[in-house]
């Protein structure tokens, strides 16, 4: 009999096949919804994993603690969580594992935790033969439920910052030598490798949107983050909400020295571990919005159609033909 | 420079320098506590790592789902919670993992919660080279609390159940041949394998509290459950409490057909995975409890004097130089 093994089914396939032993709209979204009387608790979990998702080469384990807590409270955030209440932290480490790993690691998630608010709640640490630092992060629901399924046709698809530089800041840590075809600027070195190694989640966000929202009816917004990459983050809206985004290539926020041609806009679509937000919003807020923070940017709009991703005005089968980010 | 590795500091020292990095009172316990404005949510997260606490030869999938499950939900007890709200799964697995190994383990994951109450609110996966699966379970406190550091000298000690099967369970799915020196019954053989596979939480254990209490002003008691074994559990109220355990070895509830020996009583106290509960009760209370639930077994009394456990009327030397349940 044919056995039938994860490789061969892929990543996503396996999502969504767990996903059929789970309650409808429980584990469609970034985070998982707790209901108390109150309020409601936002909770979501991430899992790194040795030489999955880093290396002692390329990353340090202060920045590996500081990256946990970033990418869960980056979730939280493109729920729509106004407070982070804390984290648990699952460890598994090797007996030979050295003590200031640890001590480092635990350095990072502190200073990540006294940036962005929330305490250590608790956690559990077991042996093992790869190093994984699994973290279950806590907050609480805002005034606006930001969901993957709440985009609308019509609505200007926008995004903060700027993508595909913790991909390059990956690669030169893992010493790929561009020389030879680029000269990569010093500033956009640094640039990228802090992005790598400290990402940051985009502070004004909620309090911005709030500020800019002319119609107080509309409680549900169009969100994710882009920890995928921004092209898996596209998609993730586009299935969530049924509807198709039209993306206008030229208005994508760039680096200014970053190099043109499709490797880069591999990097830059492809990447992942931005931790950037891509979002969707009706005309008028959008505008609204982009005027106030200049930090975001309209870069297309969802219409009636397909989940799909069509660009406007660049040759998008080459990017379509890509392989999203994938583990399995 | 000496390098100082995790192996040679121990599980125990491991955890303590841990909680140093931690807010005071927030790790010290068995879950961890989220207030909110109505009601208190109670947390736990426990990991379970192939080849540390399971293996393919002694337990089949759906059995670790279930035990993955139950271990959760015994942490929740133990505090107190009176309802399970949900688990978050994190899953990590090798590549070539066959996919009817991850539909069993959801099939064992689910039976649990259809048996204890409580839904999937989300999880991961991640690829990795050892099976994890890590669940968080979430609470909701009762009107007891109890904890680890609620035990008061002149308290009675009472534990649910019998301690021990599960090890023996294991140490027969591991064909450990006892033949030769003990003749094992089969009904044991049967129930400690079920204890081992299928453990189960005490289901009425904190109505039966409530119904005896009778000075309604005891809203604290002393509890953990015996899942790193009887012996670390009373260590952990003893140190926690700041107390001495004099425990009555003559009252430890046995199996009718548990072998006698030293062998055997090191795998009652410090076996581990049986998920009893190890609590303490005002006399007048436990009395009543006692009665009413014909399960449940005064130990022993809480006493002043330095955090220890002594035996009241066993050579206990021998006991207290054996070493504990350790993962490192």
């Amino acid at each position: 009999m044919h056995k039938e093994i994860l490789e061969d089914i892929g990543e996503k396939e396996l999502i969504n096949r767990i996903r059929k032993f789970v309650p409808k709209n429980q584990i469609s979204d970034d985070c998982a919804l707790i209901k108390t009387k109150h309020e409601n608790l936002l909770i979501n979990t991430d899992s790194l994993v040795e030489n999955v998702h880093f290396n002692d080469i390329t990353i340090c384990p202060e920045d590996i603690g500081w990256k946990a807590v970033v990418s869960n409270i980056s979730d939280l955030l493109s729920s729509g969580s106004k407070k982070t209440i804390g984290v648990t932290i699952s460890l598994v480490l090797p007996p030979r594992t050295e003590w200031i790993w640890v001590e480092e690691l635990y350095k990072g998630i502190n200073k990540a935790l006294e940036e962005y608010g929330g305490v250590i709640l608790g956690g559990d640490c077991s042996k093992g033969v790869e190093k994984i630092i699994s973290i279950t992060a806590f907050g609480v629901q805002g005034e606006l439920e930001l969901r993957r399924n709440a985009c609308k046709p019509g609505d200007i698809i926008l995004t903060t910052g700027i993508h595909g530089l913790s991909k390059l800041g990956f690669l030169i840590k893992n010493k790929i030598n561009f020389d030879n075809e680029y000269s990569l600027n010093k500033r956009l070195i640094i640039k990228s490798i802090e992005h790598f190694c400290r990402p940051k989640v985009y502070p004004n966000f909620l309090n911005n949107l709030l500020k800019t929202r002319s119609n107080k009816n509309i409680k549900r917004i169009g969100c994710t983050d882009s920890s995928d990459g921004l092209f898996q983050a596209l998609q993730d809206l586009a299935i969530a909400s049924n509807c198709k985004a039209i993306i206008n290539y030229e208005k994508m926020p760039i680096d200014k020295d970053w190099p043109k041609g499709d490797r880069w806009d591999e990097y830059y679509f492809f990447g992942g571990e931005d931790y950037e937000l891509v979002f969707s919003l009706p005309k008028k807020w959008a505008k609204n919005l982009s005027k106030l923070d200049k930090n975001i940017n309209e870069i297309g709009i969802f219409a009636d159609g397909e989940p799909s991703i069509e660009f406007k005005d660049y040759k998008q089968n080459k990017l379509f033909n890509n392989t999203p980010y994938k583990h399995f």
